[in-house]
């Protein structure tokens, strides 16, 4: 099994979390982006759109992070991140587009602009675009805070998949100093810090 | 079971295509979008985002319209429209994503700026804003026809949720001028034409 990604991106993390809570490893095949190696036409082969990660296992190439997530619980032995039951497998797809629809497009304008852009030479932050992502998260927060108040994970009782695409962005999120608005979302902190402090966690990030 | 939309909306549409494919009908419940509805405090008790659709079954409430549609296919009997295996699962997933990430964003702003635009008062259609969405969506399309020239769906040889979520999209730019493309797509035209005709998608937009 092989991951043409990189280490630090998020959707690449993704991907390598759901790997690490199934007790699996696959091959990481570096795709360096600081090179413009999505663009190369040897992974525009794996992935048309040209970003980052493909998975290729058994003969399939797949690409889509949230997609590979799901085919490789189904497929792998290990815990099981889907729920069984029908009405938390629909709360845990809920999340997982909040996730894609809200959550990260609003937390990715405040990392692009705290951290990537510097990174990336990119210029100064745009200070209008951040406050627009930091309120942008500020919603998402106070939609799922009292969520988190009555249970323990997004799709209920079990850690699943909606975690697991919540996790790289949240984590850069906070390092962007987002991590100030958990004060006002107790809720939502004390679920962060249940997941981030997880060994699959700590394995793909080298915390 | 309750289904809170509106018959012309895109993602309500992809829950009444997937009742009507489990041969199922639940009872619509009319959100005025031209009267602001989905703002009102009895909707947003439903739907935090203040947006449609919302599902109301067995004592769940569910929204995201993608994570509705996946709810039923695995609740609902009738012929399933996730593949059981694997592989053809990740596919469908992948084009899923691709839909939701790629695909959708372009067509909207072609059919924004072609056909809500008018409808809702919002003034002259934006021509270089059409552009830019018909070169996403050309791109979209010119990664697809190959896939649809060797299988018959996106997930493979059945007919999946994958068709189910490009749909309502798909319909409403082929009505924004957007079926020039087709012409030269063949393959998605094909795969056009066999998903329009189909008794799920006639009976929810009366055609």
């Amino acid at each position: 099994m092989k991951v043409y990604g990189h280490p630090m991106s998020t959707a690449t993390r993704m991907v390598l979390t759901t790997l690490a809570e199934k007790g699996r490893e696959a091959e990481l095949v570096l795709v360096d982006l600081t090179k413009g190696e999505h663009k190369h036409p040897a992974h525009l082969e794996r992935h048309p759109f040209g970003v980052i990660p493909v998975l290729e296992d058994d003969g399939l190439q797949l690409y889509e992070s949230r997609a590979i997530v799901r085919y490789l619980d189904r497929k792998l032995a290990g815990t099981a991140l889907t729920p069984s039951d029908a009405q938390s497998y629909g709360r845990m797809e809920q999340y997982i587009s909040v996730e894609h629809s809200y959550f990260t497009p609003a937390a990715m304008k405040v990392i692009w602009e705290r951290l990537f852009k510097a990174i990336l030479g990119g210029g100064a932050p745009d200070e209008a675009r951040i406050e627009e992502g930091l309120k942008g998260v500020e919603r998402v927060f106070g939609i799922i805070d009292p969520v988190l108040g009555k249970q323990p994970y997004l799709a209920g009782e079990a850690f699943s998949l909606a975690e697991v695409c919540w996790m790289p962005y949240m984590d850069f999120f906070v390092s962007a100093g987002g991590g100030a608005l958990l004060g006002d979302h107790k809720n939502v902190a004390a679920w962060w810090e249940r997941v981030r402090t997880r060994p699959s966690w700590k394995k793909v990030t080298g915390a």
